[in-house]
């Protein structure tokens, strides 16, 4: 998995049918150093802009949700606790 | 999902009997300050060079088709609408 | 597999059910000589910070469990012998 | 998919019997401004040296094959007309 | 599939047990001018260190194995002859 911070949303009125209506987030991927990568995941969690979450990807993603015929290829599975970021790089 | 800019089209006379007849569009992805990567998808939405675009990739993309045949690794799954470069980065 | 070593934990008490619980380890990738890129692995092996492990990453790792259900795309599937820093590079 | 110039051939005489006897291409992935990452395809076309191509990858490519047991995850499959070169950037 | 270049072996005594028995090679993925990104594959062709090898990963890495239950995704399927080194770059 991977965690980020959600810095907006994107929304398609053209779209294929099989891309489930819901929340859309932008997520800005963490490295250690960078957050350059830029990833759309599906939020099924309410994130809002600024909170820290955990995504997963591939189809993996897509296997989540009841209905096969989904296209997604990312999907917000946790909004990551305040004291994690204070835990990083520290032994716990 | 990434999002991305289309920026031409490929044609491919010569090809597998599997790559499915119709659009093939040049995407450049986007990151936070770069946009190096390119992507090669199938667009069945009618997007035009300029617009943005919501691609998924990978086995996700391939079994959006009927005809579990094909060889498609990145699938455009939506136009962005206008207003979604302007969110970007700000509470929604 | 790629080897990397473990940094954090992150929690997220907000999360998707088929997320299994258990130990979230944010694991530092190797590469020759940097290490900017983060993973957060699902581990069943309780390996601690500064250890150092090989993960598994995509359907592989999720298909490890035995409920199929599961979101996770990355696994610690072992954790590396101290030796090893030693012999990298060298003729084994 | 992703565009990409072929720049040689591999050959294994050491192998897994999974790897199918055929061309084994050595292709330069094209981004905008580099083209650093290399990939190895299997080719059914007959690609040359210095062509241009379209491939698939991951287990999109090896589901291609009729025999499910191969080991193959980079396809070519197709190769681009001269002109797509020169509509690069360009409306179309 | 990637080329590579072995440059040693891990260990990991502390295993989950779906990690097959064997050798665990630690590989410099080959790029154009650089070969920082470390990929760990198993390896049942007896490669040593020093050798360059051609490498399948992902599911298509883990379907090789006779045992579904494995969690390997990444897999030596080649062991290139000495000739591809000269031939890179150059018509064939």
């Amino acid at each position: 998995m991977k965690t980020g911070i959600v810095v907006g949303k994107v929304w398609a009125t053209k779209r294929v049918a099989e891309l489930p209506s819901g929340a859309l987030l932008e997520i800005a991927v963490e490295e250690e150093d960078e957050m350059d990568e830029r990833v759309v995941a599906f939020d099924p969690l309410g994130a809002g802009v600024g909170e820290r979450v955990l995504i997963t990807q591939g189809s993996v993603a897509k296997a989540w949700f009841k209905d096969g015929n989904n296209v997604v290829d990312a999907l917000v599975i946790g909004i990551l606790d305040e004291q994690a970021a204070v835990k990083r790089g520290k032994k716990s």
